[in-house]
């Protein structure tokens, strides 16, 4: 299996905080779903395309976010997304946000939260959900590491 | 004219706020965005019926807001709806909205923003500008108090 | 243990939904916090009231949701909480959200999400843990049904 | 004066989205606010630094924008900033978001929106309006090209 997850930078602006002064805790599952969305690009399956090309989209079937540590304003943070069960209908996406050491320090990632986000397939007229199209699961599936 | 603008209370949340401990400026379009929805629905004209019935929506085609006071988490506030002017093609709302005084305070309400808002009816297949349906237009008037 | 929920109504506007035309699903830990606020404010909680008085607040340490069904637009929602455990530093809260039917209509609400939402008490200056202040907790603990 | 405005890249996710499948149009504030961040990050004037150094922060106190197209899921904009007006007290900054072209195409960009921000500096404690410090103001004036 592919051990490299997929990163995405995202920085908080204002709009991500609240009046605790930190991301609000709903915004990381916005952080989570734009890594998902920048990892499928990279992989050359646009959401828009997925839905013009095969009628359907993905939707999160379950979410579970664990919050470590809070993030602030004009922080830069690192989200990720790797493949942890690829199944014929949905796929269990590991995904975390990491604050990323000011530019020139020599500290580490601090790990803010982590879970896991499981999306489904469904039609994309009647939500119905749908098995994955083959050529779209062919691209997704964790890549075994051949020895 | 009618005199008397739709008012719609609105609590502030958590994710309304910001870092600055008050609401973000751009919710204010959001919630000025819920009072025009109720103000359609106590007229009749719910936006996903006007869509089924009528193939059509409404979107702004042009927003002022000018803010003069801050709120705060906890807030409760009242937000206003009333129609300025109406064309063939286009609504002219004049929205505020106010700080409540806490229950049992004698306080007059705080205006904190206020602005103008123009929408636009529009195809919803191909998003072109449209004249409004003379069946919603009817409902929308501002009526003309009788003496 | 009370068996009884808090319930608190969400009505689904634009900016809830996404471009599938659903509720985007990271907005349903925002309906989940409305109702974990509305529920703490009938005690008397008031969380402004919190930070003013005990100088801290509760930040959410642990979310997970199952997504079964979608709103849409215009929707009615009922929002649910219910504690289920009460530690020293953390509640554990039941949640849930349910379509309510249209008025008049006879059929049952759907149950749309539900999940269960962890929080913890931290200082609001330095957000560290702390023990939830006894006040605050005695009117939160999950009430013993007196046979 | 500078006639060369700030440009922000800004891809629109699902969150942005809603259920008219185009950009809600709040979000285009958000987005102005991102490149007013992003702008004033660049000139070396973060905000958490202007709060912490000078004890203040930018407000806005007024803003206006004009919509002509729709966005969609997977679109790139290009969010751009530049300073019309530096006052004593506040600034007045041009607006606008444009849809680039796909990669590759020949295509011009795409005004979607425009408008003006007024921007105030206010004490962070208090919220009162005051001068913005001479230090900060004279990195934001719009400058002077000389012949």
């Amino acid at each position: 299996m592919s051990s490299k997850a997929f990163q995405w930078p995202v920085r908080v602006y204002w709009e991500d905080t609240d009046a605790g002064g930190i991301v609000f805790y709903a915004n990381y599952l916005k952080f989570f779903e734009r890594a998902r969305t920048e990892w499928l690009r990279g992989l050359g399956v646009g959401q828009q395309h997925l839905r013009d090309a095969f009628g359907g989209m993905f939707v999160v079937t379950d979410a579970q976010i664990r919050y470590l540590r809070s993030a602030r304003l004009d922080d830069l943070l690192s989200v990720t997304a790797l493949v942890r069960e690829a199944g014929k209908a949905s796929l269990t996406i590991a995904q975390s946000a990491w604050l990323q050491p000011a530019q020139g320090s020599v500290d580490e990632p601090i790990l803010l939260c982590e879970g896991t986000v499981r999306i489904g397939w469904v039609n994309s007229q009647h939500m119905r959900p749908m098995r994955i199209p083959s050529d779209v699961l062919a691209l997704l599936q964790p890549h075994t590491v051949t020895p």
